[in-house]
């Protein structure tokens, strides 16, 4: 249950419902709302009842991502972003980082653009163990020198636990890719740590699947994240890589107060697709946008088939700038 | 395979490729292109291969619906309206029609707001045969009098092949549901019509198996087709009635000339998320858009929780608007 | 609801039942139970409510085939099976009715291995316009020859209104294909008339989509109906046409009493995976088999890598006869 | 590709190509079969060319999952079990290992049985961060004492990289959950070890998806490897947990040599389900099975809705035995 304290009441009725529930029972506190797992409202003392205004029952596993908790927008700041409520991130890089210089050279196409975060991967998560998989440290640290270079925060997938501290070490902002979505090891430990969480939906994850990764992360005290949305798996993926649910960031930023992303990338698969679903999440709404950019997709270490080349990318950044301008002009 | 044919030489070319193959094969003409079933190019004689500017061998089996067979967009009129090509095109009205005065009531609000066509069921394709199946032919009477009051003009769903005649004379366009996508009668029915024909893509059909329905109706010979997205079914249907496959909005325009129109309704099924669905629709480049309103929804004969009251459709039709100028003035 | 009526009432109260809700809503009785729609308890006289054992309120909507409104076994008789309950039922035959030769070759076979329904498409739902498209009548007067001369019954497909009395004219058991599980029209029709219906479920269609479509045909007061699990689509068709969902079928028969037939041919979609999805259909209690057979599948005039061989299918029959036996001499 | 060496050269001819090839290209040896990472045959000398039966070079990424490579059964050797070719194995016991008591009585229902493998989860990947977690490593005891004090071999779950060292102390054979089956670091970690890995199917991996994922293994000269098969997410999962993918069984024994392993109880979800399943997966040809079986299901710490009680599980075991053999004693 969830109950929302009377303003006047609530530091003196926090520490009483810590002192009763706390040493059995999972609690959680946002500003006059408690949320107490496994019990309800007969589990109050009379002086408990009347000091809440509200006590509401019907609440989801995910109770720290639901907005019944916390009613408000997160905000996460980054040293270069603020990501999160009315403000928009763009996120851009290559898929992989293939060496400093190339790294580089696509981070000042990302900042040129207006983009505050570059991405890269230094550790990939490839279908077979054959193909690519990475540069590692030495990827890591030709994109910090990128980003630093630029101004410009870094995001960068780490694929498990051992990882966490290297890659803890170099970038802002943790990936959690969709096949580790449901990798609850690795959400804990990403939890444990302060840096913010970007996680990625899984290829066939429900709403709810989701919002119970996210809850792994904040259980561990860790509540700077954001999700990602990056196409689902369907019965045709012949022309698209994955199916874009665009309907799910509306229906996300309903039920919880993290940032939504818009991944067109992974969900087009080609590039000729990746500009129109760009659009499609932003005039959803999306918080952000994640896109992987190549100046040369044909010779790219990995996914060169969805890579937008820095004039195509400029020209979705004028796109997209431009319905979201429309957009908040009639707010 | 197809022969595009050289321009001075097609007039005479088709003649003699149809002599040579009409009786046995099934052969198809758009200006200098000539699409011949199953046949290849070695059983072209020497004269038909001299005639042919290019010879386009990989050819998909809806062959009249690819652009490969007729690049440019099919552009569809009716007596209100310009569909395809640059066109936007706007539909609305209720799920069902109720009676000749509320209709009458809705076609005025899809009037003022700009659209062009009224849409209304009369026949109804419901899950269960013990909900409402619609008012028949009473309700083709009033829906079509509230769109010639006003200078609308009227899509409306026919169910069967017997109910064409009755329907093609009260209707503009012929719709066909999601769930007749494949009832080839029916669509060989409405091919034998000279009417316009908005094809629903079925909930669970490919992109091939929307071709392919198409061209049930062009082979007998009604080229005027519309496809509308209504989102398809996937494994999470919790929050929203269907995932939208936005996606498939531009993959379609690829392949195919004819118009893609978007139901952000029946794929977001609740009200809440109609308008974000209709603006990613839009921003992806839907030629127009198939919307239900309802004054009073929760007293709707059908399909309530979806429809967007009038002032909600006048705000998704301003932003909509908005997207689309935006994205207009860039190019 | 549904009303039990105590035994010794039944007669009485069903009469009355009759009376009170018959102008208003639709009331369907089977022995002492009656269902009626859109009512509740409340709505009851003393008299009725006295006369009730139980009153059922959770009510699916497709009221007639649920076991709560009829509680045992449907068995439908053909001339030539019985089909339901204990019965175990053997459907086999070309896809198409090729010639009046061929089909009845086909029946030598079937007969050969103990089915007792001949299978043959005469009129044929193809993806493609442009596809054979089946011999019409001239193939239902082959497929009636063919099983009256080895006295088989005859199941083949009806694919629109307009087919109906044609078919029936032929036909001991009217088919309707997976695309049309939804032509609501069709259904209609078909439960108009008083021969057996074998529908198969959609490729997208739920438990409940599937109950509600036999619902259409039991509204018109047609009660003999099969439900075909022919496999589902999902994400993964490459190595077989669809996805078997043999879990249905334990499901279904829980929930209906009408018959479950499997059909691992357009499961399986190549000749090497139908004798596994046969024995998985009999394992898991199927109350019988359809499956395709050819003599030449390299030219069978439609689905030919599906066709099991004749040798092919005698050891399919022998394997699920072993199959079965097993399993009746356990209970 | 993969060159199938003759008979009498295959030893120089194998050194000569890892002499060739080694040192810039993975190449793995099976008997006489080397596979070569991107390579073709015009890489090869006419030496090598000449001591080729024959060059494949349609090969898979997952080669040495690939009976190309690899053409005969891979048999599993535990200390009581033989896993693979034509024998059958039965595996069961508890969803979680819930206290030494607990799991020493299962593991007596499961030898009694005649199952030579006992599950149980001492670290449980939860949807929920709040649910119950696992026992950790006193499970891991626990479970260990159980099957030793009956003669079973043990299957259990890791979780991470982390954990490997711990569960190999306990465990004869490793499970890799169906959310984990593309965490490739857990991957590449039991790859290295050399104890057996039982990989579950993820909820919408593809039959490729999955034998790259057992690839992650082998790569890491692990090739003791099962895959099980645990049901898939489809749009349906109101009366069963997931889609039971029986047709996959013979699918992946076609593709691949490693055995398959049917998991019908988390597939089914429901109790009542779970022999059916069990039935049409030995039906469809599945290498064993793996059951969760609980004395009090209603106060099973994990999983209970679809726990056979052991009187259930027994019945079980009677009839799947009684299928095997029927089809045993017809080959």
């Amino acid at each position: 249950m969830i109950i929302v304290l009377k303003n006047d009441q609530a530091t003196a009725a926090i520490e009483e419902l810590k002192q009763h529930f706390g040493s059995q029972q999972e609690i959680f506190v946002h500003n006059n709302r408690v949320a107490i797992q496994n019990a309800d409202p007969s589990d109050l003392t009379p002086a408990e009842q009347a000091a809440a205004q509200e006590i509401i029952t019907d609440v989801p596993a995910a109770v720290q991502a639901s907005r019944l908790f916390h009613p408000e927008d997160t905000i996460i700041k980054t040293p270069h972003s603020t990501i999160g409520g009315k403000n928009f991130t763009l996120m851009a890089g290559p898929c992989s980082v293939e060496s400093a210089e190339h790294i580089l050279k696509m981070a000042q196409v990302v900042k040129n653009a207006g983009a505050t975060v570059l991405r890269g991967g230094a550790f990939k998560p490839r279908t077979s163990p054959y193909s690519f998989q990475g540069l590692g440290k030495e990827g890591l640290i030709a994109l910090r020198n990128a980003a630093d270079r630029l101004e410009l925060d870094v995001v960068t997938e780490v694929m498990d636990v051992e990882q966490v501290p290297l890659v803890e070490a170099y970038t802002d902002i943790f990936q959690i890719g969709a096949r580790n979505m449901q990798n609850f090891s690795l959400l804990k430990a990403v939890g444990k740590t302060r840096k913010p969480v970007m996680l990625k939906r899984g290829m066939s994850a429900t709403v709810a699947d989701v919002l119970n990764a996210t809850e792994y992360i904040a259980a561990g005290g860790n509540h700077q994240i954001m999700i990602v949305e990056r196409g689902i798996r369907t019965f045709d993926n012949k022309y698209t890589r994955n199916t874009f649910d665009v309907g799910v960031i509306p229906v996300l930023q309903k039920l919880t107060h993290y940032p939504v992303i818009a991944d067109p990338s992974h969900a087009a698969g080609h590039t000729e697709f990746v500009t129109p679903l760009a659009l499609a999440g932003v005039a959803a709404g999306a918080n952000g946008l994640i896109v992987e950019i190549h100046d040369d997709p044909a010779h790219a270490f990995s996914d060169g088939a969805q890579a937008l080349k820095p004039n195509e990318f400029n020209e979705m950044v004028v796109k997209t700038n431009a319905v979201r301008q429309a957009l908040q002009s009639i707010e």
